[in-house]
This record gives structure tokens, sequence and C-alpha cells, in this order.
């Protein structure tokens, strides 16, 4: 049966029976939905009944929950928890979800927790600590199964047996030699079909694909998704295996970078999140918008230049808006479109050159077409040719160097090594509203005696 | 080790062999590489050499590369090959992939490979080109492998290993009953420490999750993110197991959103690929253009409405653009983070309210800052108190107002039904613009007597 999310009447009478203590009711109720259910449920609860039910659950399904909880809430929860449940909650996840968890802690903290542990958990976490962030270090896990190529099936098989409640996927096997070193690949599915006493070195795939512990996670995400991958093996700088990384964790990289590039297009540092306060809101528009507003001052100056040209004429004032509209707008576009093609990794090394000649092309015949539309509107309106000639050969100049100006600079910061999406909307549209009106100007003041 | 496209001195080595009609040699250095890497390298073949390895390949060793193409690439290569080939590489696809295959191709295309076809491939394939675009329909897969709730373990596993190499995974089985109603899952990993005499019924999770076939396809992928889920079952009305979706189609569906999420607030209706040529570039994105410029006009002639108070004070026109611009900048930023949030479903029922009480404090805050701020700058500059405080006044207001439409629009879309992400960036905008400006010139009539 199609079931998204908790029906209103299973979640009141979750909420009824953990209010009464009602343990042993709650706990059947409540462990028979699936954990992202209960994490739904955990976390709209008061302080007061959270911390009954930590009592009412066990360390195990305690970590189920909190790997379904969103990071940016998780912080409290682990404050508010007894330190050494919360130490026996976190030796029980998922060695990455754990280390994603301990780097939303204070520091302290995390030492203290750290201490509590036993120490091959906490070995394990410390390990994975040390990765920089957005690596494909930081996003792997070392729950995994390796299998020696010098095994026979049927021993691998009861290892695995053996091996398979503690891993984080058994479905490919990362094969390794005596030192470690990663030599292959086996499928599970493989290995079903296979013989008994066949060894591991004549069924394993020797063609297998891993990335370097320091490759950033944007890239191994592409990698994963490009070869339909279920796992990658994550291996040192001498090839040994290190970790994994599995699909799932590459579905919470993609959201995360798409949603980066989406903030940056619209010129918001970090999105906000729904429980954020409007103080805290403001405070992450507020810089970008003050960077703007004297971005802006530049622009305004720029026309006092030409405040006697608009004593004169003052009819000129009425376009500024819609060529500076037009500019930003044709850049937005042009920038959007190399940034993206620039982060899919979709334009090889002369594709670049190729992508700025289509963008001038582009501009080109955008420019024409809008240049005419509004010169012949313009001519109709205020019976002006001379005017909508004017009006015409700006929006012409500005929509071709502003849709340049969009590839460009996200072209530069390509090659300069920066991100790319860092070029944000409203940084290129303030650019290009002084390209636009240094333009405008410069042609109507070549333009003043046909126009007074 | 690490390995990520293919090397030049293979690429070079490949073209040789193939251009030289070297078959065998070819197969061996060709076959040797991953899919994704064979796709890279066919894709770059002119269409000679495409003829020529589709001579070397078997369809299956095709179907393979095809699997791996971009879809945008797909229809010149199945209109080049022999229809007879073609239908025998599609037959050999996994039946999601064939379907979006063909979703590409001239319906009479269509129908003639589908008769050429066997009649059981072409009658699975022709069932799922019913289902609508982007639904759960449209990318399930029907080749999975179902299990009876009355079997026991040992019989499964037998089963299994005859259905493994068909099926596109075998690490979550779902279970049937004799009326293949779906009842409950099994994970291959239980299935394989299970002891061989136990009933399917007795080991399965009867907490199943599944989706309607009708399910929209992002809703689907939101679904995969918040589970964790590898595979998710498809049923139909009566609770019929239909086919499955697995995670890397969640992929795909990822891409494809978060890339229209992006287009639309850059004002581009679709993405330009790299392959497009200026002409095809103009022409995707001159109707949004033609739409703001028309809009620009109507903005162009409000300001008009105000041409005697300009005549008057020529100074004013010095800070249209900047007001036009914070408005367009702010009513941008309130845009991105709403319509992050509820297509991601972050904001419950009573969660709009909140988020427009939000905006409307944001607003507010930014908008006293940045109004004083500039009123302070205007007046040191200008020396002029009023005009300074007229812009500032208007500063404020408009990021009030125009923070709040940029919130309040996808909002009303969203309780239209209609997907939020529709509200384009240079949209917003250009209204905002409009705001702005008739904010700006409604305070300057009022203030004239102290500007003059």
């Amino acid at each position: 049966m199609e079931n998204n999310g908790i029906e209103q009447i299973l979640w009141d009478e979750l909420q009824t029976l953990v209010t009464n203590e009602r343990m042993e009711s709650f706990r059947i109720k409540f462990l028979d939905m699936h954990p992202y259910d209960q994490a739904l449920f955990f976390i709209e609860q008061p302080e007061e009944i959270r911390l009954r039910i930590y009592t009412y659950l066990s360390p195990e399904e305690t970590a189920d929950i909190m790997e379904h909880i969103d990071l940016d809430d998780i912080k409290p929860l682990f404050t508010e928890m007894d330190p050494r449940f919360a130490a026996m909650v976190i030796a029980e996840m998922a060695t990455d979800d754990a280390v994603d968890i301990l780097n939303e802690l204070e520091k302290d903290v995390v030492v203290s927790l750290l201490t509590i542990m036993n120490d091959k958990n906490a070995d394990e976490i410390r390990e994975l600590l040390h990765y920089e962030e957005k690596t494909a270090g930081s996003i792997m896990t070392t729950e995994f199964v390796a299998i020696y190529q010098s095994k026979p099936v049927k021993d691998t098989m009861k290892y695995l047996k053996a091996e398979a409640p503690e891993a984080e996927t058994i479905y490919y096997l990362y094969v390794i030699d005596e030192d470690k070193h990663l030599v292959g690949v086996v499928s599970l599915r493989d290995l079903i079909v296979a013989e008994g006493d066949i060894q591991i070195a004549d069924l394993m795939s020797e063609n297998v694909l891993s990335v370097s512990v320091a490759k950033n996670q944007e890239e191994v995400a592409q990698m994963i998704q490009d070869y339909d991958f279920m796992a990658l093996p994550v291996v040192d700088f001498q090839n040994h295996l290190l970790g994994i990384i599995t699909v799932d964790d590459i579905l919470d990289v993609m959201e995360e970078e798409a949603s980066k590039d989406y903030s940056k297009l619209a010129g918001v540092s970090d999105m906000d999140r729904p429980k954020d306060s409007a103080l805290i809101s403001a405070k992450k528009r507020l810089p970008w918008l003050v960077i703007l507003l004297f971005l802006g001052i530049l622009t305004a100056s720029l026309i006092g230049q030409f405040e006697r040209a608009l004593e004169q004429v003052a009819v000129l004032a009425i376009f500024i808006p819609l060529i500076a509209g037009m500019a930003g707008n044709t850049g937005t576009q042009a920038l959007a479109v190399a940034v993206r093609g620039l982060t899919t990794g979709d334009y090889g090394k002369q594709g670049k050159m190729k992508l700025m000649a289509r963008e001038a092309i582009t501009g080109l015949i955008n420019g024409i077409v809008c240049g005419a539309l509004i010169t012949a509107i313009v001519y109709f309106w205020q019976d002006d040719f001379f005017l909508g000639l004017l009006v015409g050969l700006s929006i012409m100049s500005t929509l071709i160097i502003a849709t340049l100006a969009g590839a460009l600079v996200p072209i530069i910061m390509d090659r300069l090594n920066i991100d790319p999406a860092v070029a944000s909307g409203p940084f290129i549209t303030t650019i290009n509203d002084i390209i636009s009106i240094l333009i405008y100007f410069g042609l109507a003041t070549g333009f003043m005696q046909y126009l007074i």
C-alpha cells in the first residue's frame, strides 16, 4: 500500500502512548515504523518527551533514528542525552554518519564522547575525522567487507555470513591482496551463482575503478552517476583500500551541491531553513544586499556623470531600467548555462573557446532581434526615430556584451580553479547594469544633437 | 588505481585499431573498458566508424554502450543502425532504458522496431510506453525478481541463481502472494544468513513501502532519499507489483529536477547543451527575453508618467537602477528560498503562513538596515537630506514588499498545484522593478516641494 509519511491517526496514538508512559505499547507501534518516520515523530516532540523516549529505546534503536535526522537539528539532541548513552548511540552508527554528527558538535563534547567510547570504535571515528570536508575521505564508510583473492568462493561465503550484519553493503565485494592493496571486485550476484571451489582471483574483475581519498565529493558523485555504480572503493596513494562510498551517500552530496549552485545564482550565501528565525534569515541575506547596495551606488554615480544629458533630455531616464534589466537577464542566462556546463564537466578543454564563440553569436542574434523590436516600438510610441534608434542600438550592444560577460566570468573562475558556481546571479547582474548604462549614456551623448 | 575517463594513449590505440579494421584486437581492448568509457569513445567517432563498430559488436555489447549515451545524442545512432540490429539492441537493454530511448525516436520508427522485436520483449516495452512521462511508471523497470511468500529459503535461492542474470537488482527481493499482490520484502543479505527451510513469509518484513505507478518522479526521488532505499517497488491501485525503481535511476531524476529548478531561476526554459548551435541557444532564450522586453516597456511607460517630476529634478533618475536592482535581488533571494522549501517539502501546511511572516520580518530588518545606510550615504554624497530620506524610504518599503512578493508568488503557485519552480527569477525581478518604481516616484511626488 502506498504510504509516505505517518498517518494522523497513528501519530495521535503514539502521542497518547508516550504521554501516558505506556512504554511497551509505544515501543511496539514506534519500532514498527521505518526509522525515517520514527525520526519525523521524534523531532517534533518537546525535550521532556524526547528524554523519556531515550529511556524506552536501546542505543542501537536510537542510532537508527539519529541517522535519519537532519544534521542541522542534531546538536541539541546529543547535548541533552546522557553522555554515556550518547557515546553508545554513536558507536552503533555507521562510521560515516557518526562522523557527520560529530562534526556538528562542540570540540570538547566530541573529545569526551570519544573518551567514553570503546577504543576500536573511537579509533575508527578519529581516523575519519581527519579527512578534509567535502573529500571522498569525509563521506566514505570504513564498514565494508574486503575479501582475499587467494580464498575460494565457499570460504568467502561463510566469511560473508558472519560479516554481513556489520557492513554497510555486501552487494559489491572488494578484493585485496595480502598487503591490502585493492586488486579487484566481485558482485554478490556473481558469488552466488559461482561454484564453491573457484578462487576469488579467478572470479573477480580486475578492472576496478576507485577514487583517491582526497578527491572532491562532487567529482565522486559525478563518477558514480556516470558509471552507474552502487558503491565505489576509496584508496590511499599507495592503492590501499581505505573505505567505500555508497550511492545513498551520493544522493545527499548531489542535493547539497545542487542547493549550493541554486543559492549562488539567487545570491543567498547559505540557504535558509524552515526553522530559521527572521533574524537568521536577514543575517544570511544582508551581506549580499549591502555589497549590491554599494555596487548600486557605483551605478548611480555613473549615471550622475550624465546628469547634464538627463537635464536636457529627461525622457532618457525612462529607458534605464529596461536596458539594465535586459542586460541582467541575458547575463544570468549565459551564466547559468556556463556554470551548469562547467560543473557537470560537459565542456572539454577546447570546449570553452567554442562556448564563448557560441555565446557571442547567441548574443548577436538576440541583440539584433530585441534591438530591432524595441527601435520600432519606441519609434511608434514616442514618435521619435532617433530615440528609438538609440534605445535599440543600446539594447543590441548590451545584449552582446552582457551575454559574453555572463559566460566569461565562470570560465575565468574555472581557469583559476575557483568553483564557477561562486559566480552569483546578482553579481553578474550588477556588473551588467554598469556596462549597459555606460553604453546607453555613451551612445546618448553621441546622439545628443538629434535628441534635443 | 585511480582512473576516471580514458587515457590518451589508450584512446589513440583504439582509434588506430578501428581505423585499420583490426576487429579482434579492437574488441579485446574496447570491451575491457567500462561501458561508460566505451560510450565516451564511441560517440566521438564519425558515422562511418560507428557503422563499422556495430559490425564488431553483439547486440548485447552494443546495448551496454547505448545505456550510457546521453539521451540527447541517441536519435541519430538508432536511425543509422540496421533496423533489425537496432531492434535486437533494444531487446537486450533494461526495459526502462529501452523506453527512455524509444521516447526519443520518431513514432513510426518505434512502431517498426517493436514489430521486428520478439513478442515478449515488445509487449513489456509497449506496456511501459503507456505511462505518462515523469511518473513512477515511466522510470521503473519490469526486470525484477519477485518471490513467493509460501516458498522456503532454499528453493528461493535456487530460483534466484537462475533469475539473477536477467534482473536489474537482486539485492532487495519483493514478496508476492498467489494473486501477485505485494506483501513483503526480503533483503538478499537476510536470505543468505537464513536457514534453508524457513518460509519466506516468516523471514520477510511486511512493512514494505511502495509507490503508485502514477506518482510524480520528483516525489519518488525524495522518498528514496529520505528513507535511504536502494530500490522501491511500484504497484497499481490494487497493490499488484508492477516494477521497481532503483537508486541509480533516481540519480538521473535528481539531476534533471535540479537542472530544471536552476534553469527557471535563470530564465532559461530549457538548458543549452554543449553541442547546441548558437541558433538553437538563441531560440531557447529569445522567448524569455522578448517577454521581459515587453515587461520592461511597461516599466518604462510607468516612469514616463513621472516625466514632469524628472524634468524638475533630474537627479531622481540617478537612483532608478539602484532601487530597481535592490528590489530584484531581494525578491530573487526570497523566491529561491521559498521554491527550495516548497519543492523539497520542508514546509508543512501551517508552514506557509509562518514562512510569509518570517519573510515580512526579514524584509523589514533588511529594509531598515539598507534604508538607513543609503540615507546616510546619499546625504553626505549629494548634501541633500530630503533626497537621502526619499531614497532611504524607497529602499526600505521596496525591500519589504519585494521580499514578500518573492515568497508569495511560489506559495500561490503551489496552492494552485503549479510547480513553484516555474516562478522564474527574471519574472519576479521585473514585477519587483515595477513595484519599486511606483514606490519611488510615488514618494518623490510627495516629497517634491522639498527637492526642488
